[in-house]
């Protein structure tokens, strides 16, 4: 992987900074850094130098698998703060920044005792938002699991069964299909319970004549897919069947319009607009979607007041929605990759209702 | 569940931090103080009242669900702080504490620079050390499933299969039986994996003549079992059989002596003691327990340096373990309740070698 780029991303935020040095203590930033994902172990990166920082599990890995960071031993003798004041000692630092929304007050309060310089908190959050090949395959194959599981799952629900049985279903057929995991809390939402954008699996029966949204996504080699279908069991309401229409038109305008230099906001007004002049902007309460990679949140947000740029190797969702209270709700979502002129669809379910 | 005793507990904290109030914003503490479990939203305590501040997803719900609290609906407009400051004038606070080790140092600058009182960092991770009897009922719940779940794949497992697949079928097993989901990922090590004390499934097939290590627990109602049983396929290493049953002796004499008013390093030692005199003290490198509960690792751990005591109404794990690199490893894990003279094992399944 492309670790000297990356370092060199963080180098520029270190010079934009006006600091010395980053330290690097978030899961997903020290795997992107330096392909280690554990939550314990750090990647400090200086002006001259890179370090990874890790106890005795993980020294003798790190120190064969990635050559461009010099590894040090963290043990109950050396700790993190020693080590750092050696460092800022030897190479003559004044400043570090810091992940300040990943890292606890508290864990924030203990460096400020201890380290021999000054802190700050440094936004990271931009560094992963340009997907490189190797990342844009690995995203591919999530989402090409999770495909195949709404494929499955969709021949699998049957009226008499439970939301959380078809949870369980989805799971397990994810991880048969060498996904490390589900991305996140599986959502199953069949009925009223659709009218609740983040509805978990619960015990309810689904009947027919209900719509059901299923929002899950496959963890595969550290990267996430995000998927949400809408089906319906059976024929249902009438208002049902027309807020699908809209929601799926207000995606497929997003997606055609979305490419480069278009604004996040714009991106979010063209699906949004759609839902609204149909008279359901009310219940259209989410953002259109969110950046998607190692993290299934990720920078950026597709909401409507971001003046930030779409630009090429950005991976987001696309996941208009419409949540009629005491009714049922639709989402459908999708994820994309922004290209040189547009974009292309990473997710490849059929957009059209499923009727079972 | 016993909101008012447990929102006195804080109290007593508030009272003995000098402080006025204490803004709870962790989803265990939420559950635990108000049955509220969501990332998003807060429980604020001061000496006269309880507040909980959810947005328009939760509001209605939290509003008839618990009178103890005055609900308070969160928004774009009626942002945190807005909120906080209008109880700090009405009530007149002057300090407010805050979970310092849960809580980013952003969200912490962001409340500094917003809210018109002081603020401190408060520990509140002991409020959950005792358990009541409703609490206990649902560890031994979860412990039930796991007892089950090992039944289940002692009798799956197969030469040939990978540890994934293994996970897989646990996962899937757990949750069929009504557990939420698994308590943490799923350890399956194998053969020399089982070195690492928190090998995580890999692809490895599983051969004959290895050990195994299953270590995985189930959640249920929101609280956690864990649970470790190392197996056998077919004849294995004389040295393995050694281990073993040092590891076994080292579990039950702990148990044997777990009580109130023995100290966690006491207790720790009484397991350590019997390994280290076998000559394998290097090779347990970790504590010999936590504590267990709404998280699967929470207050106490039970390590050699503690001379906090051991109470009624405790739940911690015990799980010694021998890890010989490159040859394999042994660890035996049972969830405890301390009782008033002893304790009561919580997980039942067989401590003796299984070969399979």
């Amino acid at each position: 992987m492309d670790f000297i780029r990356r370092t060199f991303e963080v180098r520029k935020l270190i010079l934009k900074n006006h600091i010395d040095a980053a330290l690097i203590s978030s899961p997903h930033n020290k795997f992107y850094l330096g392909d280690l994902f554990s939550s314990s172990g750090y990647i400090f990166i200086t002006k001259e130098s890179q370090y990874i920082i890790v106890d005795s599990r993980y020294f003798e890995e790190v120190k064969c698998k990635n050559k461009l960071f010099k590894a040090v031993l963290l043990s109950s003798e050396n700790t993190i703060d020693k080590i750092l004041n050696n460092i800022i000692k030897t190479e003559g630092l004044c400043q570090i920044g810091f992940e300040g929304n990943e890292i606890s007050y508290d864990f924030y309060s203990y460096l400020h005792d201890s380290l021999t310089c000054g802190l700050c908190s440094i936004d990271l959050s931009k560094i992963r938002m340009i997907k490189d090949t190797r990342e844009i395959e690995t995203i591919k194959k999530a989402c090409n699991i999770a495909d195949m599981a709404f494929n499955h799952i969709a021949s699998y629900i049957e009226a008499g069964m439970s939301e959380r049985k078809v949870e369980n279903e989805l799971v397990r057929f994810i991880k048969e299909q060498g996904a490390q995991k589900e991305s996140f809390d599986s959502i199953v939402a069949s009925g009223v319970r659709g009218s609740l954008p983040h509805g978990k699996a619960s015990d309810k029966i689904i009947k027919k004549g209900e719509f059901i949204t299923l929002d899950f996504g496959a963890k595969y080699n550290n990267y996430c897919s995000d998927i949400t279908r809408t089906i319906a069991l059976g024929n249902c309401a009438e208002e049902l069947l027309h807020i699908y229409s809209m929601v799926k038109a207000a995606g497929e305008e997003a997606i055609r319009n979305a490419k480069p230099n278009l604004t996040l906001g714009e991106l979010d007004q063209c699906a949004r607009n759609l839902i609204t002049e149909a008279g359901y902007g009310q219940y259209f309460e989410h953002n259109l979607g969110h950046g998607l990679g190692i993290q299934v949140h990720e920078y950026p947000d597709v909401k409507s007041n971001s003046i930030d740029l779409l630009k090429e190797g950005m991976v987001i969702t696309i996941e208009p929605g419409i949540y009629l209270p005491n009714v049922g709700g639709v989402r459908i979502e999708e994820d994309i990759l922004i290209t040189a002129d547009g974009c292309e669809k990473l997710t490849n379910s059929s957009r059209e209702l499923i009727v079972i």
